[in-house]
């Protein structure tokens, strides 16, 4: 069988998202490995009231094949949401719908890498993006992550390579929590402003902000091969996998959409025309109100049980928003090794190597305070500090 | 911005499908050029009662993140319904739900390919699969589908090149409307069964059987790596994107499946639930058989207006089922230069030439049957029939 395989595929990582979501399915262990949204995010009684109204007005339309890039209306909605909220000047035509923001990565990767291209991420990045970008066997520049954001001088460094693909996540990042100043946005922009990369800036946390002032993105509007993507995953629901591309470099957008309509021909049209609808008839920001409310809550329970209940030796970050926190054990503890004695005592999260390129026993880990009770994570967290304690 | 594009989307052919579903979409002309179900495919009564049943009995379970390969429900009973309809012996794990058939495409070439590996795929082949596979960089071989099945001494010719991934349509091919008869099957069987390959039979048509018996897959409980990809999109909805990969070799699954959650992480989980519960509710079998006896209706209206309106020098296919037929036109005429005269007569087929590899103005094109009422049908036919009097 190996003999048939392609090359891509035996150098993918192995996966550690299957094994956290099968982690994260016993009901006994307290997962704070997962990226669930908490279910008061999926609006359901409205999502409902969506179904019945389009099934009723759009009729067959909404269960037969669509157009690759996505509904009309659905791209036109979106495009006005960001216009008013950062000033962009976007159409329709700017953006695409994909099947959540897992395949604007998979596409983006497709139109643009080449074997051995350069691509540069941050250190440490989403498994999710060095596992998809992974299959085009590029070859990775990881530039560390500070509490401002991007190291430029690191930056400086990797760009020393012709790069062809830029990936960050400049709010709330996973898996780290951080969120890049506006100083270093800037000084991102102004280093890269000449090179012929392009700059995808994921942004699936944005409207989860519960601390802090809103800030601009680093290359949207200003930036000719600027890409933001979005999604409703963590805002209406992820299981619809409804996500989306921005971008004001239409030919680059066709390239995408030619390589979508390969992959999958277009998104559930009914996933598209539902959440539409519930846009159109809902007050989608106070549904955000309410599960930034929720998070901010669950978050602070994380951070004070952390302050009470884990050793000073151990560093954690604090993020204004998101779903993810990030913690630091002493130099030379392996958060791999930590993974099973947690189990034991019933709890889980995600050492942190499969957040960097081939590096084994780090000592950093994530957690996920988004779908557990304040009571829950607490009592997490309690059994994370007896363990760390031991070590 | 052409200087960073990977060389696979410089490669890949231009989209036809993309043209054909615009045409499709003017209300104006008389489109034999899409791939539409007809909408009383649709089970649009019985899909609303399902949505109600599901969000009320799984509540957040249907707007959440799930597994990779599918919800189990839906993929055991996909297993049961191959074992009772070809005696095979397939449980849920051996069942992966795609985002279309067309992601199973996609995935499949991932898994398997690397720049300049053979492929064999038919004479003509589906033009979706073509576009997908082109990204991965494959060299084409070609081997002649005729009235029975492929062409065997040209199989065994492709097969000198060393081949990781067959592909074929056995079953009211997509675009000939051919068929492989028993004994063809066999003979393919025989040639590949010590052949180190991929053989991936796509049977997205095998329910919309019309007219003749039933037939076995070629390698499905015979040949160790086998694939059938299969689809709800013709017998249930297109507009829910929800295929599935079927095959005995787990291992080849276990690299489709990480492939996938780099992909799409997984299909939408709602679409899942969605059809699940209305297979389980309701009479599936009776509802094929009114697509059945439509598009045995519509088939039938396509073929006698031909028999009526063509002249005798043009010669077509008549297909036990599916959705086209195939049309080869006198020896040196394009299809293609006859494709906007037909639309001034406002009539849509696909011209040949982006079901082969490389060629340019053939003689052969596609027709679609299945979403026009007989009348329009004939209507469309007899315009066509006008414009090949002239040829």
């Amino acid at each position: 069988m190996e003999s048939i395989l392609s090359e891509r595929i035996l150098s993918t990582p192995p996966s550690f998202v299957r094994s956290i979501l099968k982690t994260a399915a016993d009901p006994k262990i307290i997962s704070f490995a997962g990226g669930l949204p908490n279910p008061v995010s999926f609006p359901q009684k409205e999502l409902s009231e969506s179904m019945t109204r389009i099934t009723k007005t759009f009729s067959d339309k909404v269960f037969q094949y669509s157009i690759t890039p996505g509904i009309p209306e659905l791209r036109d909605t979106i495009a006005k949401r960001y216009n008013k909220k950062f000033g962009l000047n976007l159409t329709e035509e700017n953006v695409i719908i994909t099947t959540g923001s897992q395949q604007a990565l998979d596409l983006i990767a497709k139109v643009l890498l080449d074997k051995g291209d350069n691509v540069i991420l941050e250190k440490p990045s989403y498994l999710g993006a060095i596992q998809v970008f992974s299959q085009y066997q590029p070859k990775f520049h990881m530039v560390e992550l500070t509490e401002n954001g991007l190291d430029i001088e690191q930056l400086k460094e990797a760009l020393k390579n012709k790069t062809k693909l830029m990936y960050a996540i400049p709010e709330f990042q996973n898996p780290t929590g951080l969120t890049y100043s506006e100083q270093n946005r800037k000084e991102i922009l102004e280093t890269i402003k000449d090179e012929n990369l392009v700059l995808v800036e994921d942004d699936p946390y944005g409207e989860l902000r519960f601390t802090g002032k809103h800030l601009p993105y680093i290359g949207a509007g200003k930036f000719k091969n600027s890409i933001v993507l979005g999604s409703f995953s963590k805002v209406v629901t992820p299981g619809m996998r409804t996500g989306y591309i921005i971008s004001e470099n239409k030919e680059l957008l066709k390239h995408i959409s030619i390589s979508k309509e390969a992959s999958d021909l277009h998104t559930n049209v009914f996933a598209q025309y539902l959440i539409w609808d519930y846009l159109t008839h809902n007050d989608f920001d106070a549904h955000i109100q309410t599960i930034r409310e929720l998070y901010k809550k669950q978050a602070a329970a994380m951070l004070n049980a952390m302050d009470k209940y884990f050793p000073s030796s151990v560093k954690y970050t604090r993020p204004d928003g998101g779903m993810f926190l990030w913690v630091t054990l002493p130099e030379g503890v392996s958060a791999l090794k930590l993974f099973p004695k947690a189990l034991e005592k019933c709890v889980a999260f995600v050492p942190g190597d499969p957040f960097y390129i081939n590096q084994k026993d780090v000592n950093t880990l994530r957690l996920n305070y988004t779908n557990a009770d304040c009571e829950t994570i607490e009592e997490g967290i309690k059994r994370l500090g007896e363990l760390l304690k031991g070590i």
